[in-house]
């Protein structure tokens, strides 16, 4: 594969070093590849280590995933009215398999039979008021042509090595790449530990296309990708690369506006979220979903019943498979990437709820909770999945089996309702992938620490090593506020044991709608929790960020320190809460020991002190420092040491 | 063992029921036992269920584990500059073991030679200005009488159950009282699990004063508890208890002021902190201490290498063993619970830190390693550790074994230096109990989640079951400013594993100075980990609290939930956000899906079916819903679903 390092979109040579992006010391580079591939990462300029003897040693910029598409290059000229350009559009159209249709028509229910269609975008959109449709896209929907199945599964299948699948292969050998230029070695021999479990295959040292196919073809990995939506760049969700992390967005009846929503998603992916949900309820949703999939670089999910419910005024009981599949085909023409289904609320898992402590919790859950009481009847989702498979065969959207009977609290983890429900999903993970469809499985969820890992590997089992994707889970329940944080404890946990993409929880959860802090604190807790993930499963490329923020910690560069964390403004700004002179982000000190003690600063003299006498770590003793120590301790206080 | 169920302290009878701290819907009880025992805790009293078929059902009051101290008591009347009252003075005096003696004078270097010895308290004390002495003590310092041994551990070894004991099993049998109590029963059987070690003894069902004896009699758990700090309110540190977590406070020689740093201590046990620790350096370090031992209704830990350095200018080579052991003897007439003491930093250790990426980061570690390589001599703490013993015996404080080497990034982690140490820290822990004195072992740092498990079996086995006290550890290095959630996940994990207690680490780690703020959430963030460990490690009782905050959130008791959680005002807080009408904290629906749709609303409806019609789980299907399918539709439809 043969790699050629560029400089922003459409900059002129010359100019492309100037060009940053938002964050600090940032720029936006690509690397291309075969087949028109052009790979997009952030790399991280860093400062020269001043060296204790004099002298400089520079530090190779570090390249990092970067989610945030081209609103992450200042020299795209992103415009939301225009959508974002169609990347991956030759990729589609090459294969030569699809084709343009008159598409279904947008009906007034799409949008909650709103009123006033054409108010201003720009002005704060309350619930019942209109919403200006998105002007920019003008092409018609594709589908497959008739007989052709257009999933990245089957081409995986056939043995094909698509361009969606060399670009991955350029994006998650980043660190490994990064390893290869010059930073720091790991010193722990990481290996893949999957611990006590039967499936671990091992990360590669460098992943190839052929291993992205491969993985795919398995059904281990998944590239969420409708052909109609050209404007993601192409990821995927497996164990075997990098862990993933979703942020959840959309209205609501009660608050929320359309601006905000897509600003959301900005915000999301600017931080690193690998792909967004749209859970917009209430009035439109369509139009909603229309501008942020045209604007969006990451592959979008949505749970399609929510929609449907609306068409049917809130009223479960009236759903019918007819209004559903409707929506199906809805999304599928607007790109959605991924479907959550929840067709394992199967009629007679219903009782075995009746029990728990918080009942079902799943709102898609409940909903068809509801509708198989009311009628008597198996879930329209479980009787009609294979039509569903059809649909989602002929856009390349990806099944994200919904867990409806996932435990809503502690006391109903790991009990017989869910447990029964994810063997159901795995019945329905081999159907589906008797259709080419791609597949992963969603997961808790409450599970307190002891009972994650049975969840793991009961998925692995059960649904054949299709990718794992859990909402946190929240190891404890009583912490409302800050369960982010009890949620990423499980999600780091889960992440490790092998589950693919972990669904962010914000500090707002069971307690309002998370604004635009806590949609950061939602991404940066579960990006920290998945790296953690990374690190533990031996991913050969993650531990080098770690290595290159520890190197500028120890050697007091502190702007590097910042600007290779994760959340480089929050670092800088703790830090100059406590001294804001601009001298300190220089200084060999920092406010937690103040200016005449530094433990770093010492063990800084003994490396010195080891290196200048040329001693070995095993005959430092041996070699007589005793005679060199009135010597050093008077250099000592020379260097460092002030009198107090 | 019988307990009273008391009012406030003090408390005029009838006016018990008005009392409460200034947590909402709390007050503080208080249990009796034997031997003038008067345990404290936090009563929350919760709302009436309104139950679906009409009329209400009561919820039990929960009571928790209280770290407030007189200080959370309304009642109690506290004044700073009194000191709290000495809870446990008629406990040491009983034992008739102590004498009191004329201690030893506060000398100007003690202080850091400040010059203005009078300053007023209250104002905003500069690093270099005065501190007041605290007013309020006038009992003169105890220690041992010649030949006798006043620690717990050799009381424990005796067969003799000290009072302490028997606060200790009413403190640490909470959870279970309320679970015999009325409280909903835990659905899991959560076994007691330290996954794959071979050390484990069962947490019992019930807490008795003899196990307490026997866990401390094994070196199995701690009470530390110096004789001079009759303020502080017994508590345990061993696996087989909850487990607890430490904040430290103290200022810098940069900023904070000792208003802050009382305060601190007050504001960390208001929100759980079980123990702190005074890392105080620069000016007037003896005088803040001695205002915050007198305050602090918690143990009380340091690390007396801080302040002997200080009376050396700084200058780490020129520390001595007759200053350290004039420090000592000065911390322990003060009342210090426990001291950190890095004895395992050997001469013969430092070089295996010159190929770190980070060094030795510990404080202590480095003053160490700083002395030993000036002298080329081996660590006075070592060579002395036998008279260190000594002291530590005459006044019953803690050994915490300081864990110098530990890894300051994810590259150091489980290396050779840090193991070493480890294995002297065993040695140690051996020699310190032959003192009677009581151990804990200090642990890392910066170690990735797939090598966490190593450090806690590790040390279970070297230190024969010493109760490991971890900082974190963090689980990656790239999230400066979220700190907090990168080692809340292995502290989680370690906690569960087996550790005793965790030291908090905030957002500020590697950054700055800790505010308030980041005490609170440094604080918050370690009770929910320490939280999760108690549920994953089985503790019978830690379940209850997550049941009564769950069946709430099920029931829509907004209040109660907010109650119930580990910070009640920010959950209230984030729910009004989104709602603050008074009338949606009762209303059955939340922000997050508005009032036409909910799924725990719905999930009630299948359970009020079920219940109407005497379907049990088994049943249900098969007693011809069908049937019923019109009439659930009709009614669901009139008592939940509004037309949209």
């Amino acid at each position: 594969m043969s790699i050629k390092y560029s400089g922003p979109a459409d900059a002129e040579p010359g100019v492309t070093e100037a060009a940053s992006n938002s964050l600090p010391n940032s720029r936006k580079v690509y690397l291309e590849g075969p087949a028109q591939v052009r790979v997009p990462f952030r790399e991280i300029t860093l400062s020269q280590t001043h060296l204790a003897g004099g002298g400089t040693e520079s530090n190779a910029p570090l390249l990092v995933y970067d989610t945030s598409g081209p609103w992450g290059d200042p020299q795209a000229n992103c415009d939301i009215k225009t959508g974002l350009p169609p990347v991956r559009v030759n990729f589609i159209e090459d294969r030569q398999d699809v084709e343009e249709y008159t598409g279904r028509a947008v009906k007034p229910e799409d949008n909650g039979n709103r009123t006033s269609a054409n108010t201003i975008w720009s002005r704060p959109a309350k619930a019942a008021a209109g919403l200006e449709n998105f002007p920019g896209l003008t092409r018609q929907p594709l589908r497959a042509k008739p007989g052709k199945r257009v999933t990245q599964l089957y081409y995986a299948r056939q043995g094909i090595i698509t361009p969606e699948m060399e670009y991955i292969a350029i994006r998650e050998n980043l660190g490994r790449q990064a390893a290869l230029n010059g930073q720091p070695q790991q010193r722990n021999s990481l290996q893949y530990q999957h611990p006590g479990q039967s499936f671990g295959a091992a990360i590669p040292a460098h992943i190839t296309p052929e291993f992205v196919r491969d993985e795919v073809a398995r059904g281990r990995a998944i590239i969420p990708a409708n052909i109609n939506h050209p404007e993601s760049e192409p990821m995927i969700i497996g164990r075997n690369f990098l862990v993933k992390i979703n942020a959840n967005i959309g209205n609501s009846a009660v608050t929320s506006s359309i601006e905000e929503e897509v600003e959301k998603m900005r915000w999301a992916t600017k931080w690193g979220a690998d792909t967004i949900m749209d859970l917009s309820t209430g009035k439109n949703i369509h139009a909603t979903r229309e501008w942020i999939i045209r604007n969006s670089p990451v592959p979008v999910g949505t749970v399609p019943i929510y929609q449907a419910l609306e068409k049917v005024n809130g009223k479960a009981e009236d759903l019918t498979w007819e209004i559903y599949r409707d929506t199906l085909i809805e999304q599928a023409e607007q790109g959605v990437d991924y479907f959550t289904i929840h067709a394992g609320v199967r009629l007679a898992y219903i009782p075995l709820t009746a029990g728990r402590t918080t009942g079902i919790v799943s709102r898609g859950g409940s909903i068809m909770a509801k509708w198989c009481l009311a009628h008597h009847k198996e879930s329209f989702l479980y009787t009609h999945f294979r039509e569903i498979c059809e649909i989602m065969a002929a856009y390349d959207i990806s099944f994200s089996l919904g867990d409806g009977l996932r435990p809503g609290s502690i006391a109903d983890a790991n009990d017989e309702a869910q447990f029964a429900e994810l063997d159901t999903l795995g019945e329905l993970t081999k159907i589906a992938w008797e259709y080419d469809c791609q597949v992963m499985v969603e997961g808790p969820g409450h599970v307190p620490m002891h009972l994650i890992k049975e969840n793991m590997d009961r998925q692995l089992e059960i649904c054949q090593e299709a990718p794992f994707y859990t909402l946190g889970p929240l190891t404890t329940d009583i912490a409302p506020g800050y369960d982010h944080i009890t949620s990423a404890i499980g999600a780091a946990m889960i992440g490790w044991y092998g589950t693919a993409m972990l669904c962010y929880v914000t500090p707002k959860e069971h307690l309002g709608l998370p604004n635009k802090q806590d949609v950061k604190d939602g991404v940066i807790t579960y990006k920290l929790a998945a790296h953690a993930a990374d690190l533990a499963k031996g991913h050969p490329g993650a531990q080098v960020r770690d290595n290159a923020l520890s190197k500028a910690r120890f050697e007091f560069r502190w702007e590097d320190q910042f600007n290779l964390s994760l959340d480089p403004e929050t670092a800088h700004e703790f830090h100059d809460e406590t001294l804001p002179a601009e001298g300190a982000k220089t200084a060999h000190f920092c406010s937690m020991c103040g200016p005449h003690f530094c433990s770093m600063k010492i063990t800084q003299e003994v490396r010195d002190y080891a290196n200048k006498k040329g001693l070995d770590e095993q005959s430092a003793l041996a070699s007589g420092m005793l005679e060199k120590s009135g010597e050093f301790r008077d250099k000592g206080s020379e260097i460092y040491l002030k009198s107090n």
